[in-house]
């Protein structure tokens, strides 16, 4: 059979997270039953990275190997009927022979979105975490210049050790507010930068950040963290001191994951956002 | 008892709409149980109007009298827990005795909103309707000032004749493009003007329109009708057509209850939008 990538966005407000939990209905099953009804098949698919229960995507690759002879745009077209009406297909590609969007993924992007407002918004309770006391974005934007780099970050990582290095590299990462929740941007629209002056103003406050690959709960760890800078609670050189003590305990509260998305994921090809 | 009149959010999803409904719950029975749990008492509440099932709210207003002596500052940070997630409590103050929100209401603002992307966004399927081929929302702003005045609108209303009059006065129409999904203002801050130039831009195509009521589904066919005159299907001067018709069939579909938002209601008072 012939190998196949694609491209999916999720609300994963209903699911267990992407992959089979003994208990609620994972992502994973309800794409390889769509999969399977479209092409009569059973298919098994692979996915860049697990996401968590109530976390998102927007531009999550999978990939597969199928016997259909169904053209790339006829799974673009054809497959949605197959798939639960919070899963969308953005993109299908013909791939190489042994292509895996789990070991082949290079880069990830992750954004984070914080509804910073006095009152609490019914329509976004699922996509983002209220925060009711004024962030200080600009002491967290440039808090997040000390994640960048090659650096252990246990600190961040849950049930550690539970990866044969927690060694990752951080290659981007940014704090800005924004007035429009930016549900669809992906990373080659990647969020306005924060003006010098500090001009940009809105109730979202938006973590951004890419790296060669994620331990298990860093964003969210991250987070968690970084508001504590936003609350003035910790300085801003807080996240180097908490990188430096190794200690997860040293880090904030994981963040809840309904704010959490994954972004991009980069595959060192043309395609990728630069 | 003293009368008190509070403005609400809420996400329609979950309801079979404002009004207690045969199958399904409805949100005035979710907002008067958890006045009885905060009050102490059971309580009966009015609404400006009903929404239908699956229709959302940023300025919904109700009234209601309670022997209540918590101040309207209690109500808005104790009423809260009692409330489910998708209701959100915006305001409260003291009414006038007799106050009734929904006799006493001059005004209102629906809003509407369409989703205009070649692909499908999951984060909108119940707050937008989709519509894929693109829109010509110059055509439509153009053609929405026809409905601007004092009509018989009963070509717009579901089963007719079922109200006193189907005249009603339409003080304000817009349609305008937008980058990003108008969750959160309400007519204090109405949507920004179409620029002269249609230089405004992005996914989303709004429609905003005042009047000083609505007959039963008249905002959803008037947009089924506009959606055909910008998809180029009838000319801009339809609208005027099809209200000189008196005629529902001359009008377009009903649209879909996802789109559909109140936005505000006015009440005579300084506290109203201009």
């Amino acid at each position: 059979g012939r190998t196949l990538r694609m491209t999916l966005a999720y609300d994963g407000t209903n699911y267990c997270g992407w992959q089979v939990q003994p208990n609620g209905v994972a992502l994973q099953a309800g794409v390889e039953e769509g999969l399977q009804n479209f092409t009569g098949a059973k298919t098994r698919v692979v996915a860049s990275g697990r996401t968590d229960a109530g976390v998102h995507a927007l531009g999550q690759v999978i990939s597969f190997t199928t016997a259909s002879t169904a053209p790339c745009r006829g799974f673009l077209q054809g497959l949605p009927v197959h798939l639960p009406d919070d899963v969308v297909v953005r993109a299908v590609e013909e791939a190489p022979a042994g292509f895996n969007a789990r070991y082949d993924a290079k880069r990830k992007w992750y954004r984070y979105v914080i509804h910073n407002s006095r009152i609490r918004n019914p329509f976004l309770r699922n996509y983002t975490v209220w925060q009711k006391s004024r962030l200080d974005d600009q002491a967290m934007h440039a808090a997040v210049s000390q994640l960048v780099g090659t650096h252990d970050f246990r600190c961040f990582e849950k049930e550690y050790p539970n990866k044969l290095t927690s060694v990752r590299t951080i290659m981007d990462a940014r704090v800005y507010r924004s007035s429009c929740w930016p549900m669809w941007q992906s990373a080659h629209t990647w969020g306005q930068p924060t003006t010098e002056s500090g001009a940009a103003d809105g109730p979202f406050v938006i973590f951004e950040v890419m790296a060669d690959g994620f331990l298990y709960n860093m964003v969210r760890a991250i987070v968690g963290t970084l508001t504590d800078i936003g609350r003035g609670r910790q300085p801003i050189d807080y996240l180097r001191t908490v990188i430096q003590s190794l200690d997860r305990a040293a880090a904030g509260m994981t963040a809840v994951p309904e704010g959490l998305y994954l972004v991009n994921v980069d595959y060192g090809d043309t395609d990728a956002a630069t």
